[in-house]
């Protein structure tokens, strides 16, 4: 008889119930594939007495999460307390040099303390593991970490906050206004109370920044990315832009080029023709370019209990099978810091648009703008906007580099024409 | 310094050519990613002097492939012979036997042979590892063996040959019939001389039965497989079914019920709401839904001499990274044997084409053998077919039991009033 992996829960919330009610229904099965049992032996959470729908009574309880690094009973710790610092690093950092695998759903502490980390794991010769920390259910750090690590690869984007694609989806649909959709999704439990770190991008940035150090073999920049949310897409956006044949996602893009590494989470326009127009609702997807493989695509539920719980538990059997090897796919002395690639260099194709004073000569500023700046415009819409006696200037430039555009937008700030801020988003051509 | 991991490949083709290219291209990244250099030291094939693009005489040359499982100087052995018995087989066995890890892109020998292969491996503690042989570059065994390893898996289906959709593509795209298509297809070298094994459905079978053993942690059962190809699809099935809002795909399905082990590779309706519809020409799909992860979706291209080759060196760094374990996700006793479930017992809806003469009354028959077998009928179309004098019914059926269908086509069985046999196609509903 084979010995349990026996493990220790830190934090048990949403995750948290998903992995002890996935180890109860899956637990005959777990233990063929896993090769032997796993049992949650110990728990340790802020509040004890709440009501979880589960019982956690047989479980032994733990006051102090960090006692679990040092307990002698407990085989690995799950952290799902969550957070970059506090509790959760330190729980990290001693459960890693007491020489214990380390599982955690925790995309923030990776982006911001991933490295560390890894070299304590590295030099323990213990795992780190987090196939929950990006893309929820999806198995996408091993598909790059393992299946696609025979590529060198070009570039990574997706959907990785499905808050922020929830709420796009539902604008679209509905034709409704960001901050309607917004506090739908608050009331329905889709969004925070506090929804920055969804909607201002943070989140998709975190998880971004995983994906592009397994993906290119880099050490993980968090710092270097530029990072748009969706606050400030309006509904006209969405309409416009699907009157032009593409969907607005917010896209998490990372890519190796010459200039070195590039990485942006912004919101971008998605013909209807690839893959990632039709990711709808809270899914997640990631593609990935390899020299070889040619384009993977991924697919799935990228939050909640269940898929969480799924990758989570996928890490524990990971390590009963007695899986080990670096966090970030090879050893973090391995990993390159290539400069941070500036987009100035991209050449693409954009969508601007201008809310203006509906008087004569707006539209003459704002295309000689254009024109100086060397950007050529493939198709300009101008609608009046009900109302406050505004109209709105919607355009699609051909593709040329990105500077160009930002000169553009420079040359009009401060234009007592604009009656707010110009939207620029990039167009996600194949 | 690392040992390198020594690698032999028995089969020097299109495959052996790509994992060639690939390790010279990629070296010092797989070198990172693997923890020591892979070489490819020894090559076997039937043709030594074949040009193939790559210089080959730096390699070792063996005349008996056979002998490359006895070579103290070979870590693991690469099979790209193909075929389910013959060569490869005594290669894998003699591999296995002698404790050396094996590396195969074979899905026929898998599908027969495999969990013989697996009991040897597993008697000799050492890796048999077949990413290639599913979905090309896709890295979907491991992503059911690992990635989903913590869930039940209800279904998993999906297209598993590139070859068969590139045809109903074409089919669809052009309106072209199948014979010209695939004489095209043969010309462009997407089909083979003897394309029977693509077109029938059988190399997609073979695939269909290694995904539903790691799925549902079952004995691979190639036998069982209810197998219909593509080759009675019609253009004017590919027309109706568009008029109807569906694409026609092979595919392959597998399904833990009540019942048993359902498998079935069969062309059938796909809603152009579901994932499956949009993947187009050579692409393969694997959907695999589990019961806390939800619906997974793969995609990316699954023949070739990039993708295969960039799956046979994961494997590889999967070996030199020290990865070992069970190759079915268990060992080979834990492996469940259910019942073949029935087709008749499923319920869904279904496509019916006939072809009939042009007389009155045809369409009475044809209706009363419905209604005597309880098939209701959702819609139907009739039109005339130029030139030959007969007329084409299509209809949908209404959600019913699959034997009331087939209960309904054998009382039509023998009927004067049909010109030819007629098309059942299963529709894929969500």
């Amino acid at each position: 008889m084979p010995q349990p992996l026996r493990v220790a829960l830190a934090g048990v919330g949403i995750v948290g119930v998903g992995v002890i009610k996935l180890i109860d229904t899956n637990r005959a099965l777990i233990e063929r594939r896993a090769g032997r049992p796993i049992e949650i032996v110990a728990v340790s959470a802020r509040d004890r007495s709440r009501d979880r729908g589960i019982d956690i009574s047989r479980f032994a309880w733990v006051d102090d999460a960090a006692t679990l690094a040092a307990a002698h009973d407990v085989d690995v710790v799950v952290e799902l307390v969550g957070g970059a610092d506090g509790p959760a690093l330190t729980l990290a950092r001693e459960t890693l040099s007491a020489g214990k695998p380390f599982v955690t759903a925790n995309k923030a502490m990776i982006a911001h303390h991933g490295l560390e980390l890894a070299a304590i794991a590295e030099q323990r010769g213990v795992p780190l593991k987090y196939e929950a920390a990006v893309a929820g259910g999806i198995p996408v750090i091993k598909g790059l970490r393992e299946g696609a690590a025979a590529n060198v690869i070009s570039q990574v984007f997706g959907i990785l906050n499905g808050t922020c694609n929830y709420i796009l989806t539902e604008m679209e649909e509905r034709g409704s206004d960001f901050t309607d959709v917004l506090a739908e999704a608050q009331r329905l439990g889709y969004a925070e109370a506090d929804p920055s770190f969804d909607i201002d991008g943070v989140d998709a940035a975190h998880k971004l920044s995983i994906l592009a150090s397994l993906a290119f073999g880099t050490a993980v920049d968090f710092g270097a990315i530029q990072i748009t949310g969706i606050r400030h897409v309006i509904s006209a956006d969405i309409a416009e832009a699907a009157a032009l044949g593409y969907r607005v996602r917010l896209v998490g893009h990372g890519e190796a080029n010459s200039k070195g590494l590039f990485q942006r989470v912004h919101p971008c326009l998605v013909p209807l023709s690839h893959p990632l127009a039709h990711v709808s609702g809270s899914l997640n997807a990631v593609v990935a370019e390899g020299n070889f493989v040619g384009r993977l695509f991924f697919q799935g539920r990228g939050a909640g209990e269940g898929p969480t719980a799924s990758a989570v538990v996928a890490d524990l059997i990971d390590i009963a099978r007695g899986e080990t090897g670096p966090a970030f796919a090879m050893p973090v002395a391995s990993l390159a810091k290539p400069a941070t690639a500036p987009a100035g260099d991209r050449r693409g194709r954009a969508y601007l648009r201008f809310t203006v004073a509906d008087r004569p000569g707006v539209l003459a500023e704002i295309t000689a703008a254009m024109r100086d700046a060397g950007v050529s415009i493939e198709s300009l819409i101008q609608r009046g906007v009900a109302g406050d006696g505004n109209a709105l200037i919607a355009m699609v430039t051909h593709t040329g580099p990105e500077r160009s555009v930002v000169d553009a937008l420079d040359r009009l700030d401060g234009s007592q024409s604009l009656a707010g801020k110009p939207m620029l988003m990039h167009i996600l051509d194949d």
